[in-house]
């Protein structure tokens, strides 16, 4: 299986309901740094995985749609707990998206699963990986 | 898949039997910086993998076992290679256990795997992956 | 000239006025990694340049009273933009006056110099030096 | 699973074919860092994955076949789009070669899989991952 | 003192000429991660050292302009050897120029000095420190 | 002012002395990542500050002296309390020594000051920074 990861980061202010959240159930807020893996089983015909130049762009694209924001009062979030693993699939399923799309190129449709971490210090991350459907 | 990690570390001595261990057969020592991966299909009725709070507290009680210790006098260690490798399944099996127990709470039952890295310096590092037996 | 530095973090959520700041006028938030390094001529009488585990604490004390909060919303930053920067000389200047108080131990009347940087990404860092008063 | 991982890294020089790479088609250069992963589900008899000293020897010799050269002109290399996730192919099967050879040691037929990744900035980074054939 | 620091990269290819470069003296590349810092006694009004924005902007324009490219093939660096201690120094010095230009705004104007990092591997960075002439 | 740095790293074990060391007062031990800098005003000849080949393996020889082993009973350590501050200052003084003694080469002779920074964890690091007597 081949790999390939960029890497990006959010700033953004939340807060939790539910008390196991604790003191994070106040106001607070969090750079996120966001690596979004693309994988597949095989390269495509110019020897890569995605164009990378695409995956950075189309990244960044979805993250701008709630970086510097508080995500408390974004309708996309409206009742949901932003914890780190759920943003991890959010982002995940966008990339998705962007890829059923064609934003990150025709090749791009030969990616077999996406991974997403959000490491939101330097003693805590999280993830979400999935798998697409392939053209078959 | 769902995936959080919290980060620690131990500083230990100990020394290592076999000639293929070279000078680590002296005493010496590490640290290790220890990430603990919890896994799971989905996330609990809080929108989380685990209570951050609650993985990074036990994740510490387990470490503090043995931290700022000489594994070669320790009981628990007798006779046994403490290679970093086997390091890391030992405290994944001290975090099943715990999550058994229920110190991670209730939700943390629904967890599927565990993964522990450790970091014994910039150019080395050591896992181990189990799965979790689920209660169904 | 010694150094010892010790690293912790917050989770914070503010906004700035003024229109350099573009998009970071808006409500969002930040991870601050944040490094305290105490620097002095001459080591204790211990061989150390402050006991390492009274840094850790106090810093976390320091960085506690506004840790998860919105500092927009803090009496004690009222007024003020709280850039990253601005945010360095802030947690000097506490920890400076801990040290004066005598909360880093006897032996930190010997320390010259303070240092402190706060990481807000894994591409921006901002930080502040000051010295101390020494007793002569 | 158990696994271990050594970081060792190279610096070349190479260009791509193909309009998809952009300004790196023009002759330009790397440093990658190179992250060799070996994992196998039972530890030998040491307690270990395999020889770290001999892990980190064996990749430096697959490193030193290319390293301080520019891609382009190595014969090795002919014709080939030298990607960050083709070259981490490359390098796990160099070294897929070298246990199957003995290099890493006896215990080292063990091993059932190899992970390889190339860190090619602090912002991305590609990987590859393959089984081994195990004796059996 | 205050500070910010901001970071980006380059991936260029080169060659140096003189024995002590060993087989760097053949045609190979880096991937040099680039830390540009300013330096101030007192923040500006906006309580900046300088938008970060604007010196994010500023540092990618100069790496912009020997990005993705061959250094030997450059005619601003012919007979040079680009070492990384040197390169950091053009760095430092294209960002005062810029500086001294207004290009990172008029608050700048009040920056007291420039430090410049290239980080070629995760074993081995280079500096180069340098006041600038204020206005006074 | 220019600088270059090299990093490796040494695994040891040791004791304290002293109530303010606690836990840290058993055999207990640590990898110390060791960042030795080398700074000058002007460069060499070659264009740089000093052979990176030869202060990595100069840096590496003076940690050969005690890798690896428990500094307890080491007869150069004895009676000292090898903290991560002091262990800075002997390695840098060691280097200073190979500078003197030409081990570093010719061109050595000008570096202006060495510091070494050794870092014990990923949240706590010690440093010692020196000038050196140059020829006059």
């Amino acid at each position: 299986m081949f790999s390939i990861t960029v890497r990006d980061h959010v700033m953004i202010a939340h807060s939790f309901r539910g008390e196991v959240f604790g003191p994070a159930q106040r106001l607070h807020g969090a750079t996120f740094l966001v690596d979004a893996t693309f994988k597949r089983l095989e390269l495509d015909s110019d020897n890569i995985v995605v164009d990378i130049g695409l995956a950075t762009q189309e990244l960044n694209k979805v993250l701008a749609a709630f970086n510097y924001r508080n995500l408390d009062e974004e309708p996309q979030f409206a009742g949901i707990n932003t914890s780190t693993e759920w943003l991890a699939k959010h982002i995940a399923d966008q990339l998705a998206e962007k890829i059923s799309e064609g934003a990150l190129g025709e090749g791009a449709h030969g990616i077999d699963a996406i991974a997403v971490t959000l490491h939101e210090s330097h003693v805590a991350w999280a993830g979400y990986e999935r798998a697409l459907r392939t053209a078959g």
